[in-house]
This record gives C-alpha cells, sequence and structure tokens, in this order.
C-alpha cells in the first residue's frame, strides 16, 4: 500500500476536469504561441475576474520563469529587487535574477511576510550611484512559509512602495490557497499590485502561471520578453485551455478550498494533539515540530518533507495538501497525528 | 467544414498514446523536479537508444529554453556560438542566446546546412582576444528549412570541430522527422555530436524536449544550470513519462515516419503538378513556390504559412505535416494542388 | 635608431600640453568620481561646443566600456543595435555588447559606412516578437576603414532613425580626425545625433572618452549605468581635466589636423608613388597595397600594421598618423614610399 | 586657504615619481592593451616580489572592474560568490557582480572580517541545485571598515575554502596599507590566496590595479575577459610603467608606510584626547566618534567624510590619509583633535 502524500502540491497531474478538457480538444487545430482562441479567452476571463480591463494577461510556462521574465522586464540593469530573506528568488531559484543581472536586496521580514519599515530602510540605504537602485519589491502570496498578506498589510506595502517608487510584485505560485484562506479576491489583490501571477502548477493545472499585468506602464512589448528568456511555449493553447477550465466557473477556488480544507483537518489535529508548529498557517502549508520518535512513526506510513532540525533535535516538517489530497488520505494522517 | 491544417507541426495536443498514458498516471503521487521514476526510466532509455551508457539525459520545456541552458552551461563569457545565417538561434529566438551573454557567429551555408569550410573560416578569422572565441558549432537536424545533413556531412563538420576545438550541438527540434529521412539512428547521431536535443513538441508530445549530453566534460552541474535559467518544470514526471510513451516501443519514429508519409503525398503532388521549390526537401517542411492565383485557391481550403514573397510576384509558401496529419488531409491538398 | 612608428594613434602618452596640466594640478585635493570642478568644467565647455545646453556629458575610461555602457543603457533585454559588419562592436571588442545580453545586427555598408537601405532592411527583416527588436543604429565617425561619414549622409541615416524609432549612436573613437577632415563640428554632429563620444585615447589624451548624451530621454540614471558596468574612475577629474584642456582652446581640432597632415604627406606619397589603396581614406588612416617586395623594404625601417594579405600575395597595410606624429617622421616615410 | 584633506586617498593624482617618470617616457613608441615592454617588466617584478613564477599579473583600470572581470572569469552561471555584508561588491558596486549574472551570498563578519564559520555556514546552506552554488569568497585586505586579516585568520580562510571548494580572492585596493600595517609580504599573501589585486589608485598611482592570479587553473583565457568586460585600456603601458615606478625600489610600501604613519599621528591624537571609535583600526582610515561639536569645530577646519549619526545624535566619521598627507596636514588636525 503506497504511503499518503503530503510532499508537495504538484506531485500528480492535473485535476480530472483539466484533463478531460485537454483529451476533448486535443487534435483540434490551433495556431502557436499563445495567439490561440482558448488563450485569447482564459486572457479575457482573467482581465475581468481581476476586474481591471486594461490588464495585460501571459501564459508562463513556470514560476521561476514568470518570475525572471517580468522582474528583467520591469527593471534597468542597474536596479535591483526587495525580497524577505526567505523569498523564492531569494533561495530557491538558483541565482535566477540574478543570472538576469539583478540583485536581490533583503528586507526585514516577520512570519515570512515583508515588513513596510524593512522596505523603507532598504530604500533609504541605496541613496547614490554608489550602489544598486530599488525598483521592485517582490513578495508572495501565500508566502513561502504558508502564511498569508492581509488586505491591510498589502494596502500598507502598496503605500510603501508609492512612497519610494517601487513597483509591487507579487508571486502567486500558491496564490489560489492564500486568496481562499483570507477572504481576498483577484480584484483585491489586483486593486494594490502592478503585477502577479496566478499560479496554476500548484492548483490543479498541468502547469503553467497567468501574468496579469495591471500597470499599463509595465506592459510594453511583454511577449518579446518571454521568448528572449525562453518562456515562450510553441502550444500555448495548452496554458490558455486550462486557465479557461479553471475560472470559467471558479473551480481554481473549489480546488483550494478543498486544499485548505484538507490542511485544516490537519490543522485540527495537531492543536488536539498540542503539537507546536515552527510557523502557524493559515493555508495548505503546516509546518509542525515533532519529535524523532513521532517523525519516525508518520514517516514510516506518511510522506512528507524534513524542514529542518531544532537544536534540541526535534525535527520541523512540512505537510502540504492540494486539490488531490483525498479526505482518507486527510483523515489518516489526522488519526496518525492523534495517536502520536 | 474547418480547413486542412499544414500550418505547423505543434497546432494539436499530444499524440492520443501520449494523453492515455497521462490519464492512466494522472493521480499517481511521485517527487518533483525530474526526480521521479518515469523520468529516470526515460533517461535509461534514451542513453540505450543513444548507445552512449555515460550520456546524461535532461528533459527540457521547449527549444528555446534547451539552447539557451545548454550554450550557456557550456561557454565561458567571452566564447561564442557558430550557426548558419537561418540559424533558429540566429533569428528566431528573440535574441535569447545573446541574452545569455554570448554572441552568435554566422558561417556560410547552403541549403540550410553549415559548410566544415565556413566553420574554418569564421575560426580563422578569430585569432586573438580582441575578438570572441568560437566554442560551439549549433546546426538544426532537420535544418530550419528541412533539409538534413547525411552522416558523411555530419563526419566532416565532426572533423572541423576537432579541428578548431569546437563542440558540436544538434538542435533536434525535428529531429525525429531527420532521422527517418535519411535513415540515421540516435546512436549514429549520438556517435558524432557531443551534445544535441531530440524534440518532443513537434512530433507527438504535448511539449518537451530531451537533452542528450553525450560528452562527459559538459555534463558537469547541468541541473544547476536548468534551474539557473528557469527551465526546471516542477511536474518533470510529465516530460519523463511522455518521452518513455515515445521511445518504449519506438512510437516516436513511427510518428515521424507518418508525417513524413504525409509529406511525400504533397511532395509527389507538387512533383507532378511541376512546382517549383525555394527549397527542395526530404522532411516534414516543404516550401513549393506558388503563383498569387494559385495561392488564393488553396488557401481558401487549407491553412499554411506565406514564407516569402519573391521579386516577380510569386509566393513561396510552407506546408507542415505532422503525426497529426491524416490521410484524408494530405490527400485533400494533393488533390487540391492536381487541380490548380 | 627606432623605427618610425605608424602601429597606431595610441602608441604614446599624451600631448605634452596635457602633461603639463596633469603636473600643475597633480597635488590638488578634488572629491572623486567626475564630481570634481575639473569635470564640471569639461562638461560645461563641451555641452557649450556642441550648441546642446540640455546635453549630458560623461567622461568614460575607454571606447568599449563607453560603448557597453551606453548601449546597454538605451535598450531593453530583447531589443538589438545595428552596425556595419565591421563596426567595432561587432569584430573588435570580443563580445561585450553580447555580454550585456543585446544581440548586433549587421546591415549593409559601403567603404565601411552604414547604408539607409541596408537599415531599412534590418528593420523590415525584424518584424515581431520571435526575433529581436533593433533599437539603436551605430555608426564610427571615421570608421574603422577610416572613411567619414557626411553630414548628407548623417542627415539620411538620421532619417532613417526616425522613420524606424531607431536611437542614432555615434561612436567617435576617432571623432577629432574625421570632423576635421571633413570639415564638421561637433555641433553639427550633436545635431543629428542622440548619442555620441568624443574620444580622447586616439587624440592625445592619456585615455578617456567623454559621451555626450543629446537626446534627454537617454539621459536618466546614467551615472549609475557607469558604475554598473565598471566605468567608474575615483579619479574622474583625470578626464575632467584632460578634456578641459583639449577644448579650452580647441587644441583637440588642433591635434586632429595635425595628425590628418601628418596622413596627407603620406596620401601624396603613395598617390605620387602609384600604389593602389584597399580603402581610400581622408583621415589618418591609410590602407595602402604593397608588394611583399616594397612591404619589405619599408617595415625594416617603419613599423605599421599588415591589414591583410591579398589573394595575389599582396599585402594591404596600414599606416596611422596621430598627434605624435613629427614631420621628419611622415616625411621619412614619404620619402620611402616615393623610393620603392 | 584650502581645507586640510582626509576625506579619502584618490583625491589627488599620482605620487610625483610617478608622474615623473610618465613625463620622462611620454614620447616613447609602444604597442597597445599591456604588451608593451613596460607591462611585461611590471609584470616580472610583481611575480617575483610575490614569490609565484608561474602567478599570471595583469593591468586593470579600476576595482569594481577588476572585481567583475576576476569573479565573471572564475565562475559558472549558477555560481555565487561568499563576501561580508558590508565587502564592496556587496554595497559600493551598484550590482557590477550581479550585472555579470552571479549572486552575492553574505557571511557572517565581525569587525568587517569574514569568519571561517560564517563561511561554513552559508556553504551548508546550500546544498542542491535549487539554490546558488557558493563558488568564491571574496575579501578585502584592509577591509572596507580599515581592519586587518592577520596571516593566522587568512590560513584559517584558506583551510575553509579548501574544505568547501572555495576559491580565495582579495579585493586589495588598499592593499599596501594593510601589508604594511601587520607587516606582511605579497609573497605571504600570496602563498594563501587563488587570486588577488594590488591596488594603484589609492596608493599612488593616477589608476591601476594589478591582478594576480596565483592559481593556475584559474587563469586561462583571462585577457579574453578583461576586453570582454571592457576593461582593457588601448595604453596598458601607462599601468605597467606606474607599476613597474612603484615596485622597482620597494616605493608602494613606502607610501602606503608613510600613509599609515600620518594615520598613527591622528590616532595618537585621538586617543589621548579620549575619543571612541566606530571601528579599531590600524590602517590609514580611522572612524572616530564626534559629538555635533566636535563635528563643527573639525569640519571648518577639515574635509572628511561623514560615515552615519548614532542613535544618541552623535557622528561617526572617516579620516582617510595617504601617500599625499603631509606631515603638516596630519599634525593641524592632530592639534584640532587636542584642542577638541
Amino acid at each position: 500500500m503506497s504511503k499518503g502524500f503530503f510532499m508537495n502540491d504538484y506531485g500528480e497531474g492535473a485535476h480530472p476536469l483539466v484533463m478531460q478538457r485537454l483529451m476533448e480538444t486535443n487534435l483540434e487545430h490551433t495556431c502557436g504561441y499563445g495567439m490561440d482562441d482558448y488563450s485569447l479567452r482564459a486572457q479575457a476571463l482573467i482581465r475581468e475576474k481581476c476586474g481591471q480591463p486594461q490588464a495585460q494577461v501571459h501564459m508562463m510556462a513556470g514560476g521561476t520563469s514568470a518570475n525572471v521574465v517580468a522582474l528583467s522586464a520591469f527593471m534597468r540593469p542597474y536596479e535591483a529587487v526587495i525580497a524577505a530573506a526567505g523569498g523564492h528568488i531569494n533561495v530557491h531559484e538558483t541565482g535566477a535574477v540574478e543570472a538576469s543581472g539583478h540583485k536581490v536586496l533583503v528586507a526585514a521580514s516577520k512570519d515570512g511576510k515583508v515588513l513596510p519599515e524593512g522596505v523603507r530602510a532598504v530604500c533609504a540605504a541605496h541613496p547614490d550611484e554608489h550602489m544598486v537602485h530599488p525598483r521592485v519589491l517582490y513578495i508572495s502570496q501565500s508566502t513561502e512559509v504558508g502564511t498569508v498578506y492581509t488586505m491591510d498589510e498589502l494596502r500598507a506595502l502598496r503605500a510603501v512602495c508609492d512612497e519610494c517608487g517601487l513597483i509591487l510584485y507579487v508571486d502567486g505560485a500558491r496564490l489560489g490557497s492564500a486568496l481562499v484562506a483570507c477572504g481576498m479576491t483577484l480584484a483585491g489583490l489586483a486593486s494594490v499590485a502592478d503585477c502577479f501571477y496566478i499560479g496554476g502548477t500548484k492548483n490543479g493545472l498541468l502547469f503553467g502561471e497567468a501574468m496579469v499585468i495591471v500597470n499599463p506602464s509595465l506592459q510594453k512589448d511583454f511577449r518579446y520578453m518571454i521568448k528572449n528568456r525562453g518562456g515562450m511555449m510553441a502550444k500555448g493553447r495548452l496554458c490558455g485551455l486550462m486557465f479557461l477550465t479553471a475560472f470559467e466557473h471558479d473551480d481554481y477556488f473549489a480546488w483550494a478550498a478543498h486544499a485548505n480544507a484538507m490542511a485544516d483537518v490537519l490543522r485540527a489535529a495537531i492543536d488536539r494533539r498540542g503539537l507546536p508548529y515552527l510557523q502557524e498557517t493559515t493555508t495548505n502549508q503546516l509546518f509542525p515540530i515533532l519529535t524523532p520518535e513521532q517523525d519516525a512513526a508518520l514517516s514510516a506510513r506518511f510522506d512528507y518533507e524534513r524542514w529542518g532540525v531544532l537544536p534540541d533535535g526535534r525535527v520541523a516538517v512540512r505537510f502540504v495538501t492540494s486539490w488531490a489530497t483525498t479526505e482518507d488520505e486527510a483523515r489518516a494522517l489526522a488519526d496518525a497525528i492523534g495517536a502520536l
């Protein structure tokens, strides 16, 4: 019998509905490079959901590629992007942003979330041409440690961006889980961000992220940038069709809600069992702390990631749920936690 | 009724067999980033087909990305890659190679194929540190104009590469059609190339290219390079599974043979009708020259690309066939050509 | 006895007047990085000579650095610069422009000068996002083969730049000789170019080039770019002082006139002797064609560069004069040419 | 009367001896790009002083350029350089290293000096291909805050470099002052470093840094790299001659000793007066802390930099001495400090 899978949210293919639509349309002929009708319809639908008729929407092949294309499109060579120390671009993209020529500056953060005063401090410390010029604030929603910016927090960051002349860019690799967790809408996010992407890979699609460029001053020649960075897919229709499927009946949110509900099942069990957290979260990632014995007991039956070892020998682990996590799987892990 | 589609070889999804395998395995859990079992098996199988047990095989998301990752992995900053004037990296990748910091040098070519003496001339013209240092020879098999290098031609290029200290890199976006067209094997190609990729996007897969690094001196840390350039897919298993499907029963070659056979149907019709070619080919791309009237007649019923207008007003067009071209479609176009 | 020196125009130090001023001011204290009074005065003076009060003037350490800083400041990542095949950035800068991420596109040229129709053809051939977007036209005045664009030719290029949305950038490594040779003024050049640099290294200074950014839309944050590309000198005052010296009494033009006069001495001798040219010129570079015997006779007594060997075995050579060439030296070579 | 100058160590031209040699040789003809006899002799002399006959020595135009050329020559695209938070490349080079494509990783430091355990921690935190790969350890000798690594400290860093597979690179912008301050020799430094540069700009030359590549595995094609990054000077002989002058009678060390002696005069006065330091140093930079009143009194008569304002309102300032600081100047500032 296979182990329960809580390793990540990209361990399966696509939501069955997505697969069904791919099958149904498989032999249709379309033009390439995202100029097909499915892509155009998906773009229009996302613009509508965002309440931003002037926005551009572009389908990207993956998260790192999406970040690099956008950031290098928005910055001149001496400009830099501000991020949290644990920001995905700062740690887990093998220097892809730097490979495009730009420094990542670290701002103070709390619970994985960049603090407005941290942004201000970075800008104040970079006053002249002997240093890079901060130009973009990069945040992740949800963050790399599963936390979520509230609308108030986003508005505060928007204010500091306006004050310092920064572009607000949101990495939405796990945007679905974040929006559902805090009752935020795409329109709400779009009202504060200059640009963000809606993550498909980790919420029901085979792959693909939808870049939404809200600010018209950032839109020029974005397709050139996608191609220049090697991110343009010949069969662009795949992304178009998959995002159309995800949004035409708001399934994207339903899938994320399911992932969060499965996380809630685990969270309730962890809380009942009184396990501490490395980081409290409200999304589809949980970071409980286990004793080595507890870890041994659970890891025999469940796949998950060991996030780090504490000085006292205990193990912080990560459980991730997704659209693909079944109630049975979640219940089984919850029961096992209860029995620790 | 929809038009017959001869626009390109990436206008549909994937071969039904590929889709079926994606469906069957959709809910399986695997680890990410191409470390899963399907990817490992596909890599092993491709190594075997190439007769190169020491080769590395990496799954790439697309052709431009594959080219940039490989070329920037192989070159130091002042080194350059030689290509034909019409080479895909030189014209149709929006400067992606230059964006990674390297110059593309143009060598003399005939019928889209780089000439050994052209390579030698480029190397001779770059003798010192005031100029870039040629380091890689890039060729496409089949070429951008549908022609094919024979084994003898490849051996001659191999010899000039050895003579000039060049790496021989082969862009195999349309490798299937090329190999079938001239009876070449993967092992034959692997015996002369330092590195090449096997194109999946244009021969039956949803997307994906398999990079084969034959030369061990070029293999170090290639996964770092993939990630650094934004080309690593979270659900790497998709490529793994698709390539496994393509090669476990040699369907890859069968699909390419079908594409070539459909092209042969068109070629026979063109020849019977006595139409001239912009470029004679033996693969799945054809470039006949039409009068404006002929073009109008055909384009009313078939989708294809206008490749260029000749000084005398005639139109060079491109017909492309693929695994997805049906006999009925090919027959219909052939008949229409006959009736011009 | 040392040989007469016609190898290049950077084989000595600086004009004695420049050295004298460096000596006189050597122990003065100034602030760094080109913010000192000498630099400010030199900038103001050059703006005045150019008749462009709104222009920015920046002192650069060398020609390749100047080209890279300017071109990478002016272009977005997917944009490209057009140049003649023999353009310095295309051949003799070891891929420095490509190292900054940009493709160099080659336009048709005649006598080393880019042709308007060549520029138009390049732009026409790059219509969409699958190719780089031409953004800058790079020309050299004088060209790499010693020829000069007339004002009419510059106006024609300006017109094609306006037509195609291109920035006109002029590499002035040998600007002094060019201006003097064709009676052009800095103001004349500034009236057509968006940006150009005034070469100091090859006309009397120890080193240094003065970048003149005429077009205000290109001026933003240029000092950041200089530093970002490693081109900002701590002792910026050196360039400032040297350019001030060169322009406060128009010595820059006198030095160039001397170089051209010395070239005229040689030209007259070559013409009298009836030697053919690889390329006719009016500036401080001459490219006569010698028989091997003639070359042997001259090279025993004079240092110059062998530019290339013709198919018939004759040798094209290059004689370069400068502010440092003495009348005696020029006369000696002229006499030797006469005696061939 | 002009103010006493303690603003920096690059506020004047060159040591008079250097100027004299430039004058004497000004009209000599030499070949370009650092292939002249002066450059060759300077390189040989420096190799000898370093006790490293196999070392390569290259003359660089400036510090930022030198750092970028070396670091981008030594690293592959996904590799990163480790530095102190205050490292010059991390803060004061406007992202020049990142512009060449590489991330700068910050290691823990004390008194401006990188700690071995800090290096180990950075390496341990970067275990796989989802993160950059640390490849170079960058340190400055003296550091940006005027402190000096002892030979023991350098050996400890060498050991950790060997342990972690790192190249040890030393930025020697102020190497003269550092060596003299702690009695270290070039040979001593060369015995532990893979590569370092000897700063000329801040110790008596008009400009120029001498890069010493001790480790043969790092030497390949370095001149290509210099040119590729825009750092090769046409009149390379200037650097050659200036470094030859600096080292043929060890004046380089005498000039640094003078700078340090002048700093000692100030240090003694500061200590007598009982002023605290932001950072204690032994080299030509001092960082005393002044009350606003003290600062006002001194700044009326002396030029120096305000380094930062402390939370309590006091001002940390920087006094820098150099070869050009006269005893009278130093004495005047010392007296003024005593009279505070």
